[in-house]
């Protein structure tokens, strides 16, 4: 059987190999077509393994004694050179794998996504591309690049709007996908020269549907499929509505709990509460690309439990499975 | 008697001038040494007035035939000679009142704030300084800048750490008011060239209480009191949280009112989720100023009812009778 391959780095991440392994055997179980191969300390995940029943045919381990940690940087990509990290990326760049999903520091991963994996052709700066949810059902909004080059000019921004478009029509089946550009305003006339010119090369393009700028505000009201923007304002806004969502809810649960009767009260309400906070569990859209790297690679959040690895790694069978890499490279050849 | 004296600009914010009318008679009822100078079309504030009852010795009306629109820009201050916005602004210029608020148009008030009641000695960029509330039971975050100019440097950093450290203190009664640079990581290290400036800068200055970089996402998590940076990211900022906060919450409406049962149940949590929105609810955070013009001048969010514009009037009354202005002048000789 022709298997699609993802190298799973588990090690790195905040709540340990667990949760890795717990997402990958259910992921597996579901797709048939899958194997996993789980880099990082073979002794560590065979321990791991051999407390749960799977189909063997389906898992590989690669052993890799360094790990990544969360507080590394970019350049001990260069030094750990037996970290999982590296070790999955190289799997992927030597053909072993078709893709790769981590849990680890996302600056070292992205570094090591470039260095390793190398650039599509003509991409100077790859993105880094969160999925968002927003108020519409089933509806997510694609923000890039949210933190990958702080720095980006209109041809980088034109190119991830190319690229997202691509990735939005096969992977998730929009027809036609809305693109914004990210700003303090609407008017064309709106922010710094940088959005100007953006604007101008986003707004000629005949191969994206470009709706002009969108204020953060909307960013999750459903309007745009697509938000692009400069690594540096994405990562603020991004980290701006993790924040506030994270804190909102902790207040309302604070409230609810308050004393017993409000807890009876609020059990009775599990369910609604369930369905907003299943709509805006980031869990559920764990996984960002790095796109415009020459493999399919995700990076999945470094506090991922098993239902956010899960996710991750879904997404990355996903876009193997639709051959979004290939999609990307002709949609950049053909802008 | 000595009153304090506020020019208040009715017209030209989204609900017109009922809500004003109604929140200026609702705070000189509270404050006995408080006269409000009602600014726009006279008429129209008298019809207003002659249906309700309040002390005719703390209210004036000052005729202007003209309105600053949502839509209008900053050109249009030098045009509307005769608009409420500008009256207002004239009338504090000329000492005739202690300070002014408006509901109208951003851009146009803190244009007129700078063109008509001028900045302070050494201030280059004044401010524009919202009231975002935190997780902390009443410790809120000033935020700024929020979108007065999209490019700042260090020095004009320095000097929005100094002005709101200042405001913090007398209005506030902060201690010690922490600031923090809104960057996307925490070391010294992290963000563009301006962040690494900026750091230093507020690092090496000892009037100041600087506890280093902050992500956005903990903006609302009460680390900070003052929350410093360029006018660009602060308005990224601001109005990404601001709309993801309005999604969950109108989310979660949904969710509770699906069906009868859940409105039964939610009935009974109603206080709970007041305690919730109004925490964070805007509207008791109406007010921002515009710190470095020579004069106290705050703008109420566009889209105001009687209770935002209540907060408003009262950040204004108290940010007179606390002498803001002469001590954030006396913290910026002494830096």
């Amino acid at each position: 059987m022709e298997y699609i391959k993802i190298a799973f780095d588990v090690m790195g991440s905040d709540k340990g190999l667990v949760p890795a392994i717990d997402a990958a055997l259910r992921l597996i179980s579901e797709k048939k077509d899958l194997k996993i191969i789980l880099v990082g300390l073979q002794k560590d995940i065979k321990k791991e393994l051999s407390k749960r029943k799977y189909n063997h045919e389906q898992i590989e381990i690669h052993n890799a004694t360094e790990v990544i940690e969360m507080v590394d940087g970019i350049m001990d990509i260069r030094r750990k050179k037996d970290s999982s990290m590296v070790r999955s990326l190289e799997i992927v760049r030597d053909g072993i794998a078709d893709g790769v999903t981590s849990g680890g520091a996302t600056a070292p991963f992205i570094a090591g996504c470039i260095f390793i994996l190398k650039r599509i052709e003509g991409i100077e700066r790859p993105a880094f591309m969160p999925v968002m949810p927003t108020i519409i059902k089933d509806k997510v909004v694609l923000l890039l690049d949210a933190g990958a080059n702080l720095e980006c000019d209109a041809d980088d921004i034109l190119k991830f709007a190319i690229m997202a478009s691509s990735y939005s029509k096969s992977v998730k089946g929009v027809e036609s996908p809305k693109v914004a550009l990210l700003n303090v305003g609407e008017e064309e006339s709106k922010g710094l020269e940088f959005h100007k010119e953006s604007y101008k090369v986003l707004k000629n393009n005949k191969n994206i549907e470009f709706i002009g700028n969108l204020e953060p505000r909307y960013m999750c009201s459903g309007i745009a499929d697509i938000v692009v923007t400069d690594g540096y304002t994405g990562n603020i806004a991004l980290k701006a509505i993790e924040g506030i969502g994270k804190n909102l809810l902790s207040e309302i649960k604070v409230a609810l709990t308050k004393n017993l009767w409000r807890k009876l009260a609020a059990l009775r309400l599990r369910k609604a509460f369930k369905e907003v906070s299943h709509k805006f569990d980031y869990r559920n859209h764990a996984g960002a690309i790095v796109l415009g790297v020459d493999k399919i690679a995700f990076k999945s959040h470094g506090s991922s439990d098993k239902v956010a690895f899960y996710a991750s790694l879904k997404m990355t069978y996903d876009a193997i499975k639709n051959d979004v890499l290939n999609k990307v490279k002709a949609a950049l050849e053909n802008k």
